[in-house]
């Protein structure tokens, strides 16, 4: 599955969104369309532009989308990040030469568009996005997910959990969001993890923070993390080196029980990532954010996550779907 | 088949792209989501988010795209027309209560994806184009285009004459497009119309060009177009007024025979419509464009296209799915 | 009062903020600062530069802004529009010619700051607005919000209502805002004054709504509004036509009575505007609302705000303040 | 000469910046490539890619750039103005069809290239460029000035009033330039026509001022004006209005004698021109600016400029050049 | 003193700017508000949303803004510099973890607003500043400054120098800021520290000047600054280089003498600091930006500078802020 | 000539756009205007604001503009890349301290202004190009190139080839840029160095691609380049390191015969260079550019260029011009 994971980016699709389209007949499973074949403005933008249905059954993996923001602390917008990414992920190619993979020729991958989120009520979302992904999970289908503010991946691992029981995380963010409560409510972007915590979600000795930087409210604001087992790794512990080494032991920790991968964009300096709401200077480079998804492979991955890409700060744009190269 | 071209952004659909979506089972045909049910942010972004499918069969009208930029003369970009008015048109609704349409409630309608237009050869993709357009027509079923640079009119016209005979035509332009050739080609933006008649595709009687105006090569550019019968009405003529006796006489003019309806956007002041490519001060204004769209109603339109939408340079969106809100 | 609501925008004023200010030191009232002796980019950016205090004692009328947008159902933003609108504010001056005020001699005026929002929970950030409202309304301040999406109005109705009794209400917008409820929500930026008929907080018979336009859901969209009593003007009944008429009816129909102005700016055409999440094509012109704020004078306005500024769509700035300068 | 300034925008031309260029050897005069020859992104960017010469001998008309902004009082930028003025000018073609006029034909037109300015010494500047029109206007060559801020069109007068007497003055602006001083200073874009009056470079008489709006710092702003003998006629007083019977009074009052045109970019509406220092809502529209421009034909005109293009804040652009389009 | 400095970005605060802020009335100082109580869109933007006020008695440092500009040789805007730098210091939290710092619990600290510049005059504009400085220096108050453009820092040296004597001078700078003079002017931020130098302001063995690069009027640009005694730093010798060694130096160097850090913004390179008048590539990156101000601690800094920050230009803005955070 | 390549950016220059320029009149030959005597702003912007003239001879080397994109698969827009290369230039001065180069004193250099190419057609302009180039190349002069897409090289390397025989190559992209065909065309800007190969223009055991990254259609898709002799060094094997190792390996292996040097802006990672059309992540940063450029230094540069420049991706600007200050 970690194949997938580490090779987004990468073979011949069936694309039912275009006509004039020659590809051949006997391609036996979704792949994105070929530039040489479809040109990239064309077509409805599916991430990968993979064909869309309805339902996860028969699927190894799938992409889903979930349009929800109302959990922000600062800049709004990342309710229109799957919208975005499905639109720049049109750049990618089926092959991932990189890794070495194919994945969409040994794997069966669509795209299921988007969960109904409430904007209104944070509570119900929360609810929505859980029961919507148990349904994917039970099928046996690893959800990849494009968010949509760090709030959504408490739900997503709720269903998680109650799948493969308590699970490893890697995540790579700028901040740690196991704060306990903010301006009065414990659910908001800043505080996931911490929920996860209280649930008994995570393998809290198989859980690993990379990215941290920033100021904060006292001192010591890892000590939580810590006094629960969470390795916590500071970008500035990464300025200026490759994180090969540091994968190596983060695979050595992870060993072959489930993992949820979740990658908060601001986990990036902000000159890669700017299309975020909390951005926060000398972060990580997609270079280092390669080799920290390069270095899953082999790994049992149960489910991943990109969030916080609010598409309105990145002006440019061709920068957002950066972490599906890998 | 007016009331739809007058009317869109009105009615109840299905949407197979969105989880939980909690919508009547009885919906007899294809509506746009309402968002008092589906979130504005939610779902792939098909035209008003109807459904896709990849046949013209049983449709009585369909959105078609044609991401093609190669014939424009100043500014490119107008490739990303057709996902750009896609994604703006999350914010119409199934009814238009301005004309007392309910358009959906009486079509089948649905998004046929874009045509696979080739980037590199305008020749190419011209033959794409009209191949494409004549399996729509020969189906029965009405194509409204997004476009795309103007050039694309021009083998959508050889499909729709090839059915319908010479056709007539309301032209809503900054520029009247018939000019012979420039940089020695006879294809580019600004000439389809002159192929047009070249080719005897139009009804040239029953030709309309409004909002035209600008810089010119002479003194009388406009004395082709009425050699051969169109009537120009020219943007300073418009200013300050309503079009509504203007359309009174178009009606009266067009009859009921077949007509199809460009509207190249940059008919509308740049204020309005800043995304497009080649830009002329002192247009028409929205309201006049919704007068000229309702000002059709009751005629027998075959077809319809909104061309020259270039997004990126409208950076504060919301603004290019105008005309299709009559 | 009415004088200050339409000239905001004029005379001589104490700033704490700059060195080297060179003010007349006898200045009886606060006042915007000229820009004959503090520059433009000089200082703190209250709204028009006035002095910021923590209370409403002593003041004929505040502003107050209330950075709130978990209410949007399209691009969030608006919570950023009091920042925005008081950065603009530095270009108003003292004095209004057209209207013949200086509003600053006659009436105490002060910037109040924000309230303090939970951008995580909208019933509760409507509790504490209200609250608000209620402290600022007791001193006998009129309050002039900026806002922030919608609802805020309704919380803010809730505190005049308390004070004043059922209001009479102009209310200028694209949009009715008189849903019942979307998603399942009866609070969002769609239903506010639904709310307020429902509590009985308007007097309906003194409600008029103006630039209403845009698709909807039913081909009677102003039913339950008329039915109750209101006034509803169509943007399309505006086009090209001078509102002094519509004003001196208004100003006929309100009498005596208290009255709020709420003022939605995406009621204006999103070309003088951009800097919303729900634009509708075919608005109001800036000359318009001018004409409608100016025709308010004379009258009993107890309370006004200016709502739905997102200002990362007005990429131009410079155009926000506008409603402000009647 | 007013031929060429109403209709700029109109013929054949040589460039010697292109390669391959195929243009008739028998052309007599500078003129601007047509689009059908010579690509529009191709060239260097003079005005209307006409010929770039450092000597105004021979000349009828000249461009002429002043790129200052440091006597501005809000946002800068203005020094870019000629620069994007002459890159947006490739729009432009030979012939105006709505005045009948081919103004290349009759006179010879080129770029002069920009006055070299002192960035740092608003006095300064000012002295070098009253010598640089000095020695445009001693060879009998009409200045066609492209700004910068309004400061500039100061020592532009005291060339033109030197060569001719004091002239005749129409000023189309949001502010009406006549403050005395401000922050200690008697020179800056808020007192050009101050300064001029205070010298008598002016025929107070056939002083016309179109457009003025926006809050004060009294409650008669106009009055030093009105006593100088100048017309002025406000913004509020042109809404809904054609301004051909205004212009035909100002044709009127002019008469034979010298008059100079200053365009102030901040008299549009910002919709339109929102790439300006100090935007004032409620202004003209580009047709009314048409208007004007057209409506000087006949007159003595004896230089003009276009002041106050700040191009950064218009990031669609293609509108900054509209004034030269009448 | 330079602990503050150097975590800029850490501990509780009293707001008097916002309702409904819940804080402990035992905090003993000022303190930015934590995102915990109030949100961030909430209250006026002073930096950090410190309390602001007129005098600098009793504070142990204090920020000022100089909204400054007319010294630019190239793109203008920093006189926006100081009210974009407040608005992004929302985001800084009271604790720095990285240097052990919670410098609001021991040190006063408060906005001082902005000094009254003159946008048209240079030279009155210096005597301003340095009158200001007089006042900040004299009460013992340590000045941290928002700019504007580099001229600035020359009459602040001017009241430092005045104080302590001549100080060492940490210049982190793309640009060496020591040409003699352009356009025939001695003032404009090409020459600050060529003036401090001229006036003995600074302490030549103690200057240290990094990140300096880019093309130049000769082939040996620095000559002059080593021969004062400067020690410089090329950009090129930094590339992909921790700094932490060679701020052992400096500190060697600095010593317990008085030192001044003046940190022009186009140090960074622009993918991290788009925002700035005269960009040049292959700069510092954030993190050794963050080396150099953490390497000053223990230091005796007596002021400091952010200048050349031009917002206009950082599109996505969240990034102008970065030196604060050491 | 390579000391002209590696220095662009470097001494004194006659300028006859703009007036009261003061420069000795004794320069021998062009070159750039110092900021000390002409502003930046001021003068029509040829590459570096040298000279512009029609014909190549007499030159050393020169700068050539090809405003074509209509080879491009994703964005388009590099049509607009001359145009704003040469704006940035405005920044670059005379001399290159890091090379110790003056190269203005020793090469005779101006801007030729661009090759009129055909915008739809691509066959054509490819024709146009080369005929274009033969000449210049026959005069002796060295063309370097600003672009326009890709495409552009094939007809370049055509005329090189002529002139020198088969030339060497170092070629610094994100692709290889060796495509077959695509959508059924042999032309576009990923099949030049396909068609190079296919007519002999290369010296194949003299070419080195440097930066390549990115999906891809096959599992190996260096294949064919290898094949061919090509040296193919991929951005994952240059992270985080220093070029100049490789670069004497380049020399060494270039020796002394005619080298072509075609640089893509994508090769750098899109922070440093967002506008492009087809932007990969995790690329070359601008340290790596210089030192690719300098390396050069010493080696037999018979031509060179910078394409897939495309402004309108990159909103900050100053940054595009990056590769020409080696």
């Amino acid at each position: 599955m970690l194949r997938l994971l580490a090779t987004w980016g990468a073979g011949p699709v069936r694309s039912g969104l275009c006509h004039s389209c020659r590809q051949a007949s006997d391609a036996p499973r979704n792949q994105p369309p070929s530039p040489d074949w479809v040109a990239r403005p064309v077509g409805l933008c599916s991430m990968m532009r993979l064909p869309v249905q309805a339902s996860p059954e028969g699927l190894d993996a799938a992409f889903v989308g979930v349009p929800l923001d109302i959990g922000t602390s600062n800049r709004p917008g990342a309710r229109f990040g799957p919208r975005r990414i499905r639109e720049e992920s049109a750049m990618l190619r089926a092959a991932n030469p990189s890794m070495g993979a194919l994945p969409f020729q040994s794997l069966a991958v669509a795209d299921l568009g988007d969960v109904n989120v409430n904007l209104y009520n944070l509570q119900d979302s929360c609810g929505r996005i859980r029961e919507a992904y148990q349904k994917i999970v039970a099928s046996g289908c690893v959800p990849l997910t494009l968010g949509g503010d760090h709030t959504i991946t408490y739900p997503i691992l709720q269903a998680m959990a109650e799948k493969h029981g308590p699970v490893g995380l890697l995540h790579v963010d700028a901040h740690t969001d196991t704060t306990d409560k903010a301006l009065g409510e414990k659910l908001y972007h800043g505080t996931p993890f911490r929920r996860c915590v209280d649930e008994g979600l995570l393998d809290c000795e198989r859980v690993v923070q990379i990215g941290i930087r920033g100021s904060a409210a006292t001192l010591d604001p890892y000590r939580y993390n810590r006094s629960q087992g969470f390795r916590v790794v500071l970008a500035e512990d990464c300025w200026l080196k490759s994180l090969v080494p540091l994968m190596a032991e983060v695979r050595q920790q992870m060993g072959g029980k489930p993992l949820y991968i979740s990658f908060d964009i601001d986990a990036l300096d902000p000159a890669y990532a700017p299309g975020t709401g909390t951005p926060e200077i000398a972060g990580l480079t997609p270079s280092q954010a390669l080799e920290i998804i390069r270095g899953c492979q082999g790994l049992n991955v149960v489910g991943g996550d990109l969030v916080e890409v609010s598409p309105q700060y990145d002006v440019s744009a061709g920068r957002t779907w950066w972490s599906w190269t890998g």
